[in-house]
């Protein structure tokens, strides 16, 4: 079935390519997902890029508990408001009722926070650099598949310091060296980095830092968040430590996550009318080889494209032969579109006949011919080419989707056309940010990591400004 | 704090080597368990190895929720029963009571196949080959680190397949090239394979395959389980399929799992009254390097050593320096004996002055000698030898551990002395079965995989024998 395409109807395209790239389907629970195998493939690859830098900035992997006593979430006073209505309740287990319910994890500050108080007791225990690789629960009044799921996969790291500076330091060093990089460099999904307003944090954060992906409808993503939680789940949960000063000190402490929704943020960013297109970084099949037998049969073509697949595969491609016969190559070059592989290689008998095979990238339209012999090199470049203009066409779609405003007016209208990001100074108010999420349904995405000094008064209100914020519609 | 030794409290030396070496601790709920870095680790290194072969025999990894119906678990009568007692339901979930309660998942069969009644349609779609990664809950009355807890961590495959010998292969694909070859060359943890007695089989299951391994104490542990389910899930989630005669037929399904389970059964399978011994291959830490600066602090030892450290890491292996200033050199032996780093790197003065260092294998006394440009060669050489060694130790201790019996005498007495397996011809009668049970606390934990003749008399009641079982007390 064709697509709709992104400008006549960008929800209905998002849901058509996840469903006919076949990455995910709704479950039967409310709001939950079944991730399918090409888009548990792509997770993974997202999953492995992140723990591999998560651990070689000194965090470790543990494990905690899914099940979490309700009594504990409670402590904490603006996280329990929070979470609370979004909590699932177990109240029965084991045939008989519970004496105490147990909450499934929202999130894991409480649990996490609880065991600290019984695991730091001195300076010389700190820093705890920890992660975990989780499913959570958040009840989801209006799911959408991977953006916005009643369970979803995620990581979250937990660190407790002895100092504000470190955690503070922390905080940021997960959202530039972990989170940015993998979503720039691996994902090719360029991202502004800043701090959320207070109406935004994370409950229980004194800071929450983001990392803001812009989709091609012109809407930000909330693409993961790294929080400085102060002493707020130290003081709730008991974790003081003996300092170097011989005295009790309550820990500082981050939070940091990203999730499944980072691969409905790869969809958005780089998909098109025909389909996904994949970085190969993280694409499952990076290239695909789809033999055109002819009229003959063409044993001699599959026999090359056998050899070419095994070529290519050496060179350390991940790599698919189709050779279904079923199917028209017509059909298997706009199903592999459809999938996003970033490269497809073309072998029919005209070109075996003259030593060659084409190859094409799923970002352009131009279509190469290369010797038989070269293929696997010219994949390799090719697949280099295709992760980086992926980029650069995010890169320039955000920047022609980036305005500045000076009054109210300019605002709406930048909002209007081009959309995307919109930067203003902002006198801090939370009733003027309230003001425009009224009237645009736009929110602060991000405010510079490092406040600055704004400039002029404040769009909305024309008081001075105390900062430079950034609106957009969001998911 | 000394470890009790394993013949004269074997559950407390367990508990006390789980705690002293890190691994994990008890949490709130019960039975559950916050599986603490270094145990963490362990479990990457054998899930990795399990996800390697699964990937590698043809299977793709998915996600399915954690939440299910209950009127979903309950289509497949004898799962249903099997299951019931253990589960968690969640009744109340975004501030409001669930019409229909919701299933924590006790293993996924239901919600898998209720899916693939709708992805199945022509024996053209199969086989389906597909495996998750996930926490599961069975609700634990008995709980035991590892073990036995209340929620757990495995993967759970779960395939369907046009014909009967299909299943039953893949079954025993799974069980020998998977998880036996896991067990055996990665955990060096020798198991037997065989199937379950119908008594022991998993819920909705025709056969139950099994590798069950020795623990020191002379207990049998179940390790994994690979089950040929026949057409019972197809028959009741409605999976059927157009086969090549063009009439609609029932799938046949497998499933099959380990867990963190596997972890408790690292442990006691190659323990000693020192500690854990790990296994090279799953050893977060494969060596460690203690310098022994001497009275004079020892610049030139500390420096050598970080050299040392850096080479050996070089070569590919997993290292650790200790520099801590706070304890002496036997403080640290003693502790990274106990977490069962394979081998130990020793650096003194003296050692200095004759351009040697000392290499220390866990799994032995001997110290060798080693100049300090070949100590990389050495360490990769030793870690080979420890390898092996704890799998030949753990060989010769289970083939001293096996008997055989050909009277209810004999069966008794063996049970008592040398315990471990002890093999039998039996009638399959399950009151025979029942009687060893009531008498003896063993079960039997395999009948061969190939079911062969059996000579003799049942060893519980003399009628003629029609299995040779293997009985053990078991976790």
């Amino acid at each position: 079935m064709a697509l709709p395409t992104q400008t006549e109807d960008f929800p209905a395209w998002y849901q058509e390519v996840v469903k006919q790239a076949d990455l995910a389907e709704n479950s039967l629970a409310r709001g939950t997902m079944v991730i399918k195998p090409y888009g548990y493939a792509i997770w993974e690859a997202i999953r492995d890029a992140l723990d591999e830098r998560i651990k070689a900035t000194g965090h470790q992997n543990m494990y905690f508990p899914m099940l979490i006593p309700s009594s504990l979430l409670e402590r904490e006073a603006e996280h329990v408001e929070g979470f609370a209505p979004e909590v699932a309740v177990v109240t029965h287990a084991g045939g008989e009722d519970l004496a105490e319910p147990l909450v499934v994890r929202p999130t894991s500050e409480t649990i996490i926070w609880d065991a600290y108080s019984r695991w730091i007791q001195s300076y010389r225990d700190l820093p705890f650099l920890y992660n975990q690789w989780a499913n959570v629960i958040r009840w989801e009044m209006r799911p959408r598949l991977f953006l916005r799921t009643t369970e979803f996969l995620w990581q979250e790291g937990h660190t407790a310091h002895e100092t504000r500076e470190e955690a503070e330091a922390e905080a940021r060093m997960i959202l530039l060296d972990v989170y940015r990089d993998v979503a720039e460099r691996v994902m090719a999904m360029p991202v502004r980095t800043g701090r959320k307003s207070a109406a935004e944090r994370f409950a229980g954060a004194v800071e929450t830092l983001t990392i803001e992906a812009l989709m091609r409808d012109g809407k930000a993503l909330q693409a993961g968040t790294s929080h400085y939680l102060g002493q707020n789940f130290a003081r709730a949960y008991g974790v003081s430590f003996l300092g170097r000063d011989g005295e009790q000190h309550l820990a500082e402490a981050t939070s940091w996550g990203v999730s499944t929704r980072l691969v409905g943020g790869l969809i958005m960013t780089h998909g098109d009318d025909r389909g996904l297109r994949l970085p190969p970084l993280v694409a499952p099949i990076q290239t695909v080889i789809v033999p055109i037998p002819g009229k003959d049969g063409g044993t001699e073509v599959l026999e090359t494209a056998a050899k070419l697949e095994a070529g290519v595969r050496e060179a350390g491609v991940r790599t698919r032969l189709d050779d279904r016969t079923e199917q028209r190559p017509g059909f298997k070059f706009a199903e592999w579109e459809l999938k996003g592989v970033p490269v497809r290689i073309e072998l029919g008998a005209r070109d075996l006949a003259a030593g060659v095979a084409t190859v094409v990238r799923r970002d352009g339209t131009d279509k190469v011919q290369v010797s038989l012999d070269q293929v696997p090199a010219r994949v390799l470049e090719a697949l280099t080419e295709v992760q980086e203009a992926l980029f650069r066409d995010a890169v320039r779609f955000a920047e022609e989707h980036t305005s500045t405003a000076s009054t109210y007016d300019e605002v709406k209208a930048r909002l209007a056309d081009p959309g995307g990001f919109v930067t203003g100074p902002w006198c801090r108010d939370p009733s003027c940010e309230a003001t425009v999420k009224d009237d645009t349904k736009a929110t602060i995405r991000y405010l510079p990591l490092d406040p600055g000094e704004a400039q002029g008064g404040c769009v909305v209100c024309g008081r001075p400004a105390t900062e430079t914020a950034t609106w957009a519609q969001a998911y």
